[in-house]
């Protein structure tokens, strides 16, 4: 046996992370994904997923997953540019293309990965990133693999957008911003930003996790909201939030999305997804076109609530979408608030420092079409409860 | 309509891919992965995937992912951290630290995810990893994102590892390897390296993709191979090449793997791998535990084809696996050959500059527990057609 000296530095950082109380302890889940879910053998409402449209156990979603696998097994045997590519493959690729009204898309194994194919591909050394400050993760990463330099602009201010693009930064200029933000449920002004690229020369890539399945007609995404097609030059998309399986998509020009394929990193060398993720997106993507009833259904259920929250007299921040967030204020109440719906049956996450700045905590509410107005009057009930025994309302 | 001028360099980047010979062209799989595939409605021998045991189309594998999908639906509906940690991933966990032999395990959506989650929770800037100059894409871009210094020692070179080590470069040092190289199919020399992070109190990190699986007792890998166990400190894995479906793996003891999980941005901000995925890889895993069967008959399979190409008067290069790199020499030729295979209905990739040296192209030839003696004959007189029609032999 080595020494372990050398690992010294992660019993302290982890007793670091506890001490700031930002150690992570995760909850498991027992069942399906759906309205409720069960956690330590006890039923919860679930308000925690990004489960939108009941898609991750919808009967049509399962069916198609297990039917493919009959037809084609499970795994794709190697990276899609040796022996991994399936023709189901591109079947969902041509069907994403057509439901989003782009020529191409590509599919790749996650929205994280889908950020660090397409932006290192675009640009590199010597160009310029400009970056909304809430941006995703999977954006900041895919930014600092592309060596690129990165300017910062205040959240969704279009203003110091536009100065940086004033000052003609070096090389090629990307613009990148999350089309829903996830914390807050605002979205982003893409009309604004589409007008500020074309007048300054520089690309676009929105990424649209949380708007697919959500905004615009039949949950097509923020482009189709705001009319934006063919203006924008690359949307980037996950399936495991309103698609409810798991992967990534970048969406544009057939030029674009070839040139993506033919340079991306992430998908050169990382094998394509599986057999049952990619007939399950299909079938998730077949149904949004065939009915808009799941996307109205949430839209009603996200409009119910978060007006049932007001009424109780608590804030909803600056949502314009079915993230919803409570507003508590401080992060150990948010905390309590969280642990004490939990108790009542429902599951529901707090959101503190440094996720949203501090005094902005809250409890986010993740609504969806598969509650019923019955699940969701039960956890206004328990807001109602649990806000006025801690004097919030 | 915006203009496109400020898409102008993807044009002159595509063509001068295709200047290059970079230009890829993918080939489109229209059946299960399997020792035969359909490509073009005709059959050809599949010499190209990583399903070196045959998983991707188990009957086993695929059932244990039709049932799961009954009792879990299929998405896991969040991130981990926040809603989609579900039991099954904890089996799989549990069962693959139990198989590996380590005390605990944590799966992401890929191994390429598993090197950008291990590494850069590990070092950060100031801090320096000393990789082997052929370790693959996803440890570079997990390298580059940890923002530690790289110092790269020639590939498989311990004496130039240890005059870097030597040289007590800053801040903690991480030594990173792939287990087997992809390309030339050697096994990296970990006993020696893991002596010296012993001696100068180095971190160790092997990637062992291309080992699952294969090496080592019933496929546990490259640790279990060289009786290693408990000294080296993080294993990566995937579960897209033995194993048969997608994702990847992170392996060591219990504090090393809680400490990724809390720190790994992949893992904190990427969907959590889906139900017929974990299904999947656990019960791939099973099978392995229970009986060495498959392993055995991949290496039977792998020696009797090299033996059989060495047999035609050609070269197998430095393999010491079941990758089996068949020595042509000039790329022209071998993606000649490579064409010539696949008329002949042996599907065999050719690989060539920038992969590896000039003057150094082959075909590499993935041998596979699916494969028949039979099929391996049947490749043989096919590689012996062609190569005397190439006068190679």
């Amino acid at each position: 046996m080595s020494s372990n000296k050398h690992l010294d530095f992660i019993e302290n950082d982890l007793n670091e992370l506890k001490e700031k109380g930002l150690y992570k302890n995760i909850k498991t889940i027992e069942s399906p994904q759906g309205a409720w879910v069960n956690i330590k053998g006890k039923k919860v409402l679930n308000f925690c997923s990004n489960n939108y449209l009941g898609m991750a156990n919808h009967p049509r979603v399962t069916d198609a997953a297990k039917n493919a696998i009959k037809d084609y097994g499970v795994g794709p045997g190697a990276v899609r540019t040796i022996a991994g590519d399936m023709d189901i493959h591109q079947k969902l690729e041509k069907k994403l293309a057509e439901f989003k009204g782009v020529e191409a898309a590509l599919s790749v194994q996650s929205g994280f990965k889908a950020n660090l194919s397409a932006i290192p591909s675009l640009v590199g050394k010597g160009d310029t990133i400009i970056s909304d400050a809430l941006n995703h993760a999977s954006i900041i990463d895919g930014s600092r693999l592309s060596r690129a330099e990165i300017k910062v602009y205040s959240h969704n201010d279009v203003n110091e957008l536009e100065e940086i693009l004033k000052q003609n930064p070096p090389g090629k200029k990307l613009i990148i911003t999350d089309g829903v933000f996830s914390m807050d449920g605002d979205i982003a002004p893409l009309p604004e930003i589409v007008e500020l690229a074309e007048k300054y020369g520089a690309m676009t890539l929105v990424d649209d996790a949380h708007g697919e399945g959500v905004l615009g007609d039949s949950g097509k995404g923020i482009v189709d909201h705001f009319g934006l097609h063919g203006r924008v030059d690359v949307e980037v998309g996950t399936f495991s939030k309103a698609l409810g399986v798991m992967g990534g998509c970048i969406a544009g020009s057939k030029q674009i999305v070839e040139y993506i394929k033919q340079k991306a990193r992430p998908f050169t060398f990382s094998s394509a997804l599986t057999v049952p993720d990619t007939a399950a997106t299909l079938e998730a993507i077949n149904i949004l076109s065939e009915s808009d009833e799941l996307v109205l259904k949430l839209w009603d259920n996200a409009e119910y609530f978060k007006q049932g929250v007001r009424d109780l007299g608590l804030d909803t921040g600056g949502s314009e979408t079915p993230i919803t967030p409570v507003m508590i204020g401080d992060a150990k109440d948010a905390t309590t608030f969280s642990e004490r719906l939990f108790k009542e049956d429902v599951f529901a996450q707090a959101i503190g420092f440094p996720l949203v700045p501090q005094g902005q905590a809250r409890i986010r509410a993740m609504i969806s079409a598969a509650h019923s107005k019955e699940d969701l009057d039960f956890a206004l009930d328990k807001f109602a409860k649990v806000g006025k025994e801690m004097n919030l309302i």
